[in-house]
């Protein structure tokens, strides 16, 4: 942490900051600069709020951070080596990291019903998806639209995983339904909404399946990460990162920019996983193939893509989702991609 | 809605499209444009996705919505008529609302201990403030930053509203907790987060205290709305809308954008009553003053100040917070221009 | 500027860098932290640009700078005083800054023939203006809209001038039009699409007549001032800084979002006075009054209003544009909170 | 465009509002809906400010405009085909287009000096580069920065495209410097921060060379294809698009989010080719290799890659600058991406 003073700031001043900050455990070095005076802070500083700091005198001008504030979530908490998130299915365990295949998860906005979804899941299956997306709990954003099917679609979750032998990702909204959600799911997801509902972090962190954490729609890289931290620290080892579009000045045409270069920044800060979403980070279905494949090229651990059997009649999302066959063909060109950088399985694809 | 069709799209497409419409419910008269057929969608329309008829035909270019998607929070809802939320205190029921004068909020961000709260609660009284903030629960970035007292602090926020008489104002974080937190407080509050926390929503809705919504950070005004749709929607008509600044590119000097334009924006929207919180909405104790000013001058129905009897050892949002002196020099500049405007008590401010 | 080297550096890198720095003729201070270790450069370090810096070496994690960027613009450069720019015009000498009465500059977004400039500068005047503003040139998104009759409206605003007394406040787009501009205009303007238009801004910095600079509409406080230095720096030590509204994620309703918070941020960096513009901040007439009072409750020294005869058949701006009998009774209210906070002529406004 | 009138709108205001729009030459068709009444415009639109519309009568709630603003940046304009721009190089012509091989273009920030220039340009065309950027004119945040060697650089970029046979691509800031920039230039750019310089616009779009224009920092994809119909309605029909990265709430890592999904979008809308420009849009060295496969991978004509043969003495932008080797290897990265792309060219890349 570095204290900056104000141009002008008497001595007296400068002597009384140092010592304040000596009684919080710290050890000040003054640098005595051409215009100002700078107070290095040696010790345990990463817990501290620079904000904190400033209001020690008012004749400091800003308060510098050194330290990330960070730690389980750092890479250098794992010594610069990437973490591997490995999820059991019934498929086989999948594993979700930096030395593995790219991951894809597949399937609908909503659960609607048993046809639909288990319908989704064996077509997904056969084009080479490895776990089953489907809303039961869906955030929306009126009270009047579709709010999902809640527990029963739990039921028919897990009857296209029994189907398909895909895992199942599925988001919790309220902890009251953790538990019930956790049963049936392979991964929990906490959504864009609720990436700073931090009484629902700790939940999922306390519990033992792996958590999706989808970044906030206005949240920083360094946000997302203390978010994670929540998860970390209350327990839980086992994080995935989503990147599905963050909210900027334009969204005449894409709702939402798909931010792609969270892949080298995040791999320079943190050993977790990376999924990206481009069905939610574009908002239309046209726009998802040529963004799943820029997510390959740039290094993507995992894939999220929308796909519904019927786009048209679709109760949530459809606009974004991809027909069964786009989803078809949209994997072939990803496999040219993923080849390309070598993250793509070795035998077939699907061998069901 | 409005459909409007792409340039070229074939007669047959157009109207198997309005014939599709049709079996929604909706008459679908088309007009021919000079360069595009575009189809007006008479009929109940209100709760109807645009993306969703989007994807009717791939001949859609947009689909344009013309009814605003919130009922109970337009002004259309009251016939014009703002509301007028009433809050029952100790000293009497206080009302927010257009046509009352300006209600003043203060207190500090987190309740520390009992002679600091009652201290501050005696303090905001005597200067003029009406009710007491302070957070039992704390939305915190860090899972290592101070996280509130929780349960206990409830107890001094009923200490400090006994000793003083002002109505008290905290946020629930998690609805496990809204029971007990709704048994001292005379207004929760869903802090910015939380604002598309949809469980939350419902929840605070089913329930009788009144309810403070915070913009989200990146909350158009629209989404705002449809948050506060959600509680009005469960139940719950006493919902007061407080814009507490929003993200925007520069975060240098100010930590938030304070938008005061939402005072002439939601006026034309919504009958619900609007509070202002410059404390959050800078993130700096010396630019409170002058947007608290601001606010009032564009006609807020309330204000809410950070005051912390110590602003250095405050555990979190020190930076922000004003000394009950610098709070009591504001309430005096307040007045004046609450004067100026008509929106200030006649009698005495305080009268304690 | 503070130089943060990497968890790890080896003791021989940093001995590498410091020498580095040494030849720039700066004295780097080591400070070993207790996970990192940083390096405080004492010298002239205002014109360093920290990014060249952290290619000294791939050890070097970042570089945070301590001193401003900008000094003539700065606060300091004038120990704490604010600058007033004084105008010659007509009616007498006004002068624009913070120990000044408000000033308000009025008029429509283009010039369209005498007649209308004519009898709305006579309006404006009437009503207590002191500039009269309006476009000759005008920067429009499209190349099929009215852009400005050019130098022919430069003659009607000297003739509205010259029957009003008021100021003149127009803007240059092109350097090449700088000089006839300058002949008729009082103060010249420097649009928010060209404030990085850093060849314009060493014209206008190198010529005499005040100069109105519009903040972009993504600049940073930082840049705006940046730019600011551009003109000063070039020998014109007269500029106005005017916030107009700056680009967020919500335009549904206001199109742009006016930014007070400039007002208390920029007191406490520059000595530059600052003007506000409602209009273009908001765009719709019916949010003007509401901002415009805000704006000077919380310390404008201007404020900038777009005033029509007729706003249904303006050629440009037509539904932010005020009717000069809105204009009137808002000149009333300014009035009233301009003297709550002491900012309002004495005798009375209109003497004409 | 579509008049959308308020609720309760009187009968004798719609029939008003009506005749007016005729008298626009408009032939305006009633909806009554099941709230609202809405009228559909019928006629030459294209030209309307659907704000002047709106002004018409206080009970129009809103216009929406159905025609996109742009005409001859249109796909349509082009009957759905690509636009082929082709430049001659001393190399041979270049094409740059959804047909072609992707271009690419690589250099310094800025011209330093000759051996530099023609140094760097041997090395990227070795490399596999078309074009070498590189800039006389440098539009710079602080007029205390190196501001570019100006005309003198315009000699040495001369000397490098004679040694390598590399076309050149330079950037114009100022109009009357346009004349000897496009002796020179094979391409003129225009930069991002004079993306809205509508003069500027208009006289590159009134010489012959083809104009790179890189969309403004936070220009939503209409304002960027209005401003290239600047240059195309002044007669020039050879213009590059290049997105170089918008600016977004989160700054501190990467310095601009590089929004990559203008590739779907712009293709959906546009005949022009894009190119994009991973050094300036994400800031930092590290960050583009990712980058630029990513946008081989989502389909991108060009790529411009920023390259210094000594990044730490860098006269401007280091830290986003490629060193020749590390250039190199992207080169061989990204011709793995286009070659599986189908968009890399058949023989040898370099055959110098």
């Amino acid at each position: 942490m570095i204290v900056v003073m104000k141009v002008g700031s008497p001595e007296a001043e400068i002597a009384r900051v140092s010592q304040d900050l000596a009684e919080w455990g710290l050890t000040p070095e003054k640098i005595v600069g051409k215009h100002k005076v700078v107070l290095g802070l040696v010790g345990e500083t990463v817990d501290l709020d620079p904000l904190q700091i400033q209001e020690i005198s008012p004749w400091i001008e800003e308060v510098l951070r050194v330290e990330k504030p960070f730690k389980r979530a750092s890479l250098e908490y794992r010594h610069g080596e990437a973490s591997d998130v490995v999820v059991p299915t019934p498929n086989g365990d999948i594993h979700i990291g930096e030395h593995h295949p790219v991951v894809i998860v597949a399937g609908p906005c909503s659960v609607e019903n048993e046809e639909m979804i288990v319908e989704t899941a064996r077509r997904v299956k056969a084009a080479g998806a490895h776990f089953l997306r489907g809303g039961a709990y869906k955030p929306r954003t009126s009270p009047y639209a579709f709010q999902g099917h809640g527990e029963s679609a739990l039921g028919l979750l897990a009857a296209a995983r029994d189907a398909s032998g895909l895992g199942i990702i599925t988001e919790v909204m309220d902890s009251a339904d953790l538990e019930k959600i956790a049963e049936v799911a392979d991964v929990v997801q906490v959504g864009a909404r609720n990436m700073q509902n931090f009484s629902l972090l700790k939940k999922v962190g306390a519990q033992d399946k792996p958590v999706l954490l989808k970044r906030g729609m206005s949240a920083t890289i360094e946000e997302w990460l203390m978010a994670a931290e929540y998860i970390l620290a209350a327990g839980n080892p086992n994080v995935i990162l989503c990147e599905r579009g963050i909210r900027t000045f334009d969204r005449q045409y894409a709702r939402n920019t798909l931010d792609l270069s969270v892949l080298p920044v995040l791999r320079s800060l943190t050993h977790l996983p990376i999924m990206i979403d481009p069905s939610h980070g574009t908002g239309k279905a046209e726009y998802v193939p040529a963004m799943a494949l820029a997510a390959i090229a740039a290094g993507a651990d995992s894939l999220m893509i929308e796909v519904h059997p019927n786009p048209a009649k679709a109760l949530s999302d459809g606009p974004q989702s991809l027909t069964p066959d786009r989803f078809d063909s949209l994997v072939q060109e990803m496999a040219v991609i993923g080849k390309a950088v070598g993250r793509w399985p070795q035998p077939a694809l699907a061998v069901a």
